[in-house]
């Protein structure tokens, strides 16, 4: 694999990574539709405009009593002004007839309001007395709690953009407009494979030489975190006919291919050498530790991935680079979080590469602390209750204990 | 309502009414077995213990040759030392025979190494030559390179406590392990009811007093992102009689039930009488903006809750006092990330309750921004693009554009 990758100093440090392979490819989003329920980390495939004025009505936004302002001018605890009672509006009905002067209206939170209703004053303010008329203590201004018809929403408003991967909050919003179902980007399937003579299956005890077949499981979790649905093709030997076989129908059938491991044939690279027979070569070879050996290529306009056999490498990759090519798929507005934590041990630098490093994450008095987490290629379970990585960019220097660090939750 | 929740001076803060609502309540966790695939986001119902060395076998950390270090003793780039090469190993297979002193033998990364060996150089510090031996350019310490049988784990070593919330990571290392089932705690199922005479479905056209049902939609989803499984019962007409019945068989056939709403009967309140008949008050209040009137019961153990029938408040108190409940319920030992954004805007304190606000995040030069979105209980859309929300303690003080708050995503 040396041959081809090329040396160290000439391989893209990560963020220029990013860039090539975000140059190399053009996606058109596909768009399904799904029910609000299934909504939820969906990326909107279309604007979300309001189609009519919500609330439909003038709305009281207490329970208290429609009054006109000019009414109550005056009023205070030691001088009330006292109205008659002309009635209630009843949840989720119009009021029968408008508001008279001289006269209040018992309106709970939420319910329509008479027509000319100017305020609403709250029930607190005010006091039933046993004739039935009503004691106001305050006065209060024109259009106090009252929210007006088309308010919140009016035909032709945009609510929500292209791109915006859904909440619960924007969710809410779609209920609020009348929306049962949403157009969102159709999920891409990306094939996984594994490939090395070493791999068994997950449930299998290895022998001498055996490791189990980790990546298979880890990528899918990541694709379907990332917005993708996983398709799974399993361990495939490491002899090129049979891996390029496999890899071609994976093409065929999926949007994505990622292949994990497929350097042990010794000095050659097997997913290089697929990815140049049917088609061109984007990167070889990230100045990142761990992930260097990664490979993109094109084929037919639909990546295919080389990533390390080290699960922990493997993660990595995609976890950063899968993810962002399927957000690009999706058409996705989505930002990274920047989480900042304290480091709680020294970090040394890589002198040749920006390193990613695993993190426990703790939390005290209002501040996240992060504990780094040293893990080796042989030792799998080191990623075990790690809950973030970190990223020492190349030239950052070494990290001491006390420092601040971003860390990108996993 | 107001009769029995008393004045706002008298409620509990936020962190009391957890405190209160942790005290009233006790769970068993019920635990179930699932795929690795389905795994993510799961609480651990288990330790989980080793039972095996990881790796096997001595395995090579590089792609390179295993030597006895005191064969490679003051080769340098000038001075090398040349060995013959006594075979290869291959992949996924075991050395044939050990390692005789003053041979070497290729060991690709993660290859068995032979018996004996004490150390793998790598293929970068070599030269192959014509004869077929090896030119060693640098001399290595003993254990270099070489990752041990058990390094990894060893029978008996803890590897995941129960009560985790499984990421990708912890179930790469559950795959190293050879589970490809593992023990998590049971969904708790949670019955959602909406109640208010103004309710109608999402996709009917509201009229005059109506509002769509937004509560069944985002609590649901709210319910089962933190855990649960939501069992939606739909609208019932704030009558006394109907909601009981519905109340009651919810209660019966699930582990917790939510009802939103329920406080339009005028000045009684419908959820907390069903509480009190069927079993006892935790807490009628929280000096919190929005969300006050929630309500907390105890139904044979089970959590009833009244949440306000407002979307916004509805959510907010879900995402808190419901979802710290269901991580109870489950036994989770899950921390919520401390997210420190830059305020874009001012904001006034609440002179008499905790504040909860909605914020829009975005990242620049590696800064989280937060600009707070003024959400009013009628404005429904207003939450849409909201990404996070933030507390503002009772208390606090005004708070001043460019200050640090921490942010909680949605």
């Amino acid at each position: 694999m040396q041959k081809r990758m090329g040396s160290v100093e000439t391989l893209p440090a990560p963020t220029d990574a990013v860039k090539i392979i975000d140059g190399a490819f053009s996606f058109e989003v596909q768009a399904e539709e799904v029910t609000l329920m299934d909504a939820k980390g969906r990326a909107l495939a279309e604007d979300i405009l309001a189609d009519e004025y919500l609330p439909v009505f003038n709305r009281s936004g207490m329970d208290g009593y429609s009054v006109y302002a000019a009414d109550l001018k005056g009023a205070t605890k030691e001088t009330p002004v006292t109205l008659p009672l002309a009635g209630e509006v009843l949840m989720g009905k119009a009021a029968d007839t408008p508001l008279a002067e001289g006269t209040c209206v018992y309106t709970p939170t939420g319910a329509a309001v008479p027509e000319g209703t100017e305020s609403v004053i709250m029930v607190e303010d005010t006091k039933k007395n046993d004739d039935g008329t009503i004691s106001f203590y305050k006065d209060i201004e024109a259009g106090k709690n009252v929210i007006l018809k088309g308010s919140d929403v009016f035909p032709g408003k945009k609510v929500l953009s292209q791109g915006r991967v859904l909440n619960i909050a924007d969710i809410g919003s779609l209920a609020a407009l009348g929306y049962t179902k949403v157009k969102v980007a159709k999920k891409p399937l990306v094939g996984i494979i594994s490939t090395g003579d070493e791999l068994i299956e997950i449930n299998e005890q290895p022998k001498n030489g055996q490791v189990r077949d980790i990546n298979s499981t880890t990528l899918a979790l990541a694709v379907e975190e990332a917005g993708g649905i996983a398709k799974n093709y399993g361990i495939v030997k490491d002899e090129e006919d049979k891996l390029t076989a496999f890899v071609k129908n994976a093409i065929d059938e999926c949007d994505m291919v990622l292949i994990s491991g497929g350097s042990s044939m010794g000095e050659k690279d097997a997913t290089e050498q697929i990815i140049e027979s049917f088609g061109t070569l984007v990167l070889h070879g990230i100045r990142m530790k761990p992930g260097k050996p990664t490979i993109v290529g094109n084929v037919d306009g639909k990546p295919v991935i080389g990533v390390p056999g080290n699960p922990i490498s493997a993660y990595f990759v995609t976890r950063v680079f899968v993810k962002k090519i399927l957000t690009k798929m999706i058409g996705a507005q989505a930002e990274e979080l920047f989480v900042d934590a304290i480091l709680t041990k020294n970090v040394k630098e890589n002198k040749q590469r920006s390193q990613f490093d695993f993190a426990k994450l703790s939390a005290k008095d209002w501040t996240t602390y992060a504990e780094p987490v040293k893990t080796q290629s042989g030792l799998m379970t080191s990623m075990a209750e790690c809950d973030a990585f970190f990223v020492t960019l190349l030239g950052n220097g070494d990290r001491k204990e006390g420092e601040k660090v971003t860390v990108h939750p996993l």
